[in-house]
């Protein structure tokens, strides 16, 4: 049987996990690429740390050049983290000849441009089906599943970190720290949370996504975006109260105006699909104006299921599928993007709102002035009685409206927040529109 | 921009969707290929037919000639439905070397051997992603996806006929016959529906399913199969009250000793993905040891998600990734499957059992008695007191069972039907087990 020389570099939870694959179940690689992968080099920075898999003598080495001077490895999976050494050490690996497949979804919304005219001018290519979404196979059903379709829709739950932290707290009824020490404890949510909790990670692939499915050009930074750091257990509770479920949802949709995008904790209604995503799962609803809606579920991250997409592209890169994907879509080329980005005051939806307001006559009626000032219709309200036994001088009032621009429902809550009767901070999420029906 | 022409044979609901998709979508498909996939020919039988979508002059023809001696048509679409004429247009076209891409899982269910192996022995491909579940790409997605992992199980509702008519009878409460006259009104079912509601039709797709998944090679007709044409309100309504739907469930699921295969009416928990699929949707979920389990949701079969499946292949193939698939994977072929296909009565399950009982002394004795002789332990019980009003000397029984072997549950069955207390048929189905939790 035929022999394609792999190489890994960065043996860290992901890349154990590859060769792992890669050495005990080279059958059913075998099987499936009509040929042996066979594990050449695994490349690490200290030799002398402990490993969770056992190698073949010689295969572990901390010199990168091992790889690089070996024109027998085709290809290499690329597994280091972060930004730098990753993004040179994937330039050699390009320069060397290898054909490349990556995790690191973080160097791609960074430096995807430079990295992929890179290989194009080399001939070579680049794959990553496990930089979004772990182990759902969301790039390969986008990228050529879909390639019949205009996509109108994404919506994502792709930071598996947040949606396990917001659904200990939805079922569990555990504060944002509690759960988030707990994500910690079993693994789920890094000792630094930051890029997961405050949206900046599922930014980063979304704007993966929005290039994919959308031709979209966006650095991920320029998403706006709002992380679930901030999210209070109330919000939560009344939403369920109405019916909706609070996820970190990572939006694009394609409408006359162009291309709205956004990360932020959104209400979706029970029984949509992504309301039901639990614990540190991911999914993907694509709606295409071909094939309807579809909706993708698995485990976005961990080191096996991301092990499964790894491998999968360099099965694919092996036997050749890949470097014609990635000739055909020319991603991230200096093709002019003619997606236009939606600003986001323009962005139509409906809005949750949540005020501290006075126990008092007349509040009501102040505020529903100015929602209907700025042209703010009410579909629901909720605003519970006093706890008899406490002493608070305010309660809870909670708005939910029909749809309209977000500039209009920003303008309504600065001037509500600034009425005497409001006390604190003012609450504002979007309502998730409803899947479109089977009919 | 490089052309490559493309012609269908068959231009009824699917083959006119594709037409549609290649006419007025030729920019997508060119962005997504890297060429112009140039409609070329449409083979209908009858000139004079009326037709949905407007083809340009010379396009249509009812001569397959002229698709057979154009050297510059490389891929066609062939949508004949059924067996014959379908089977040896499929030959004519490989033979004169043409990529195929079809829709037709009776044809592949049926001659799938003998038109791979006649493919292959030509150094063409066949492409059949529309063949199962329509617009959802679970064969790119078994085959080519997952392809590092080994996969434990899959389970699929891969008939929107039966899901649309048991999801009426479920949440409108309407028996099975108005439930599919419904269904035919709304065009989700056949003038004549029996391959769909006697459960062939999800055999069919089934066999194709379990080949990429597991190797093996079974005659669909061989899988053992109950439909939803016999199935009964009151069941559903008892599933509900313990917690359960019922869905029509294809199986399959790889265990020591061989290859589990079924397709029956089948109780799912609430809250289970499976169970949450309404109207005429299709879903798949698939469990694989390095990826866990990945839940697939869309529509399973109308004209444009089938298209949009149809046009991806012929984007594929005509890019060529198709033919390295198609050469790698060896789909069909001489060569041997080392699976064995596990005989029916001893798989293990959950049952759920019905029985129509006389309201007397003693009764639930002689049956828990066998129940018990045949090492079934009950795990929930339901008997409602008899109707007050009403003059009924019986009463219905339902038992739930935990995991026994099919063969001790259908001797239990056929011991307690033949007791004096019992009267009429029993009803038995099989609960899904719980899909594996995300820790």
């Amino acid at each position: 049987m035929e022999k394609t020389k792999v190489a890994i570099v960065g043996l860290g939870t992901v890349g154990s996990g590859v060769a792992k694959l890669l050495l005990d179940h080279g059958d059913r690689t075998a099987r499936h690429a009509g040929r042996t992968l066979w594990l050449e080099k695994a490349v690490v920075r200290n030799l002398n740390k402990n490993r969770v898999c056992d190698l073949p003598d010689g295969v572990l080495t901390d010199d990168l050049n091992d790889v690089l001077t070996d024109p027998d490895i085709k290809v290499v999976a690329q597994l280091i983290g972060g930004l730098e050494p990753a993004r040179t050490v994937m330039l050699q690996l390009l320069d060397a000849g290898k054909d490349v497949v990556t995790a690191n979804k973080a160097l791609l919304a960074e430096h995807g441009a430079e990295l992929f005219d890179h290989a194009r001018a080399l001939g070579r290519c680049i794959a990553f089906e496990a930089a979004v979404a772990g182990g759902v196979p969301i790039i390969t059903n986008v990228s050529q599943c879909l390639s019949a379709n205009q996509i109108g829709s994404l919506h994502g739950i792709l930071n598996g970190t947040s949606n396990f932290i917001v659904s200990q707290m939805d079922e569990q009824g555990w504060s944002y720290e509690a759960a988030l020490a707990e994500a910690q404890r079993l693994g789920f949510a890094e000792a630094n949370p930051a890029m997961d909790v405050d949206g900046s990670d599922a930014a980063q692939k979304l704007a993966i996504l929005a290039h994919l499915a959308f031709g979209a050009r966006i650095r991920w930074s320029d998403i706006p975006r709002t992380g679930i750091d901030s999210l209070d257990l109330a919000d939560l509770r009344f939403a369920r109260e109405l019916g909706y479920r609070i996820k970190l949802i990572a939006h694009a949709r394609l409408v006359a105006a162009g291309l709205e995008l956004s990360v932020a904790p959104t209400l979706i209604r029970f029984g949509q699909p992504l309301a039901e995503v639990r614990a540190n799962y991911n999914a993907i609803s694509v709606v295409g104006d071909a094939v309807g809606d579809l909706f993708f579920h698995g485990q976005g991250a961990g080191q096996m299921p991301t092990a499964s997409a790894v491998v999968a592209d360099m099965i694919d890169t092996a036997v050749g599928r890949t470097p014609i994907t990635f000739r055909t879509l020319e991603l991230w080329s200096k093709r002019e993007s003619n997606v236009v980005i939606r600003p986001d005051q323009e962005m139509p939806g409906r809005y949750y709102m949540r005020f501290q307001v006075a126990d008092r006559p007349g509040v009501m009626a102040k505020i529903t002035a100015i929602l209907g000032e700025e042209e703010l219709s009410i579909a629901s309200i909720i605003q519970h009685e006093p706890d008899p036994r406490g002493c608070a001088q305010s309660v809870q009032l909670v708005i939910m409206t029909h749809e309209a621009p977000e500039g209009a429902a920003q303008a309504a809550v600065d001037r509500i927040v600034k009425l005497p009767v409001v006390s604190g901070e003012a609450v504002r999420m979007r309502v998730m529109e409803e899947r479109r029906s089977s009919k």
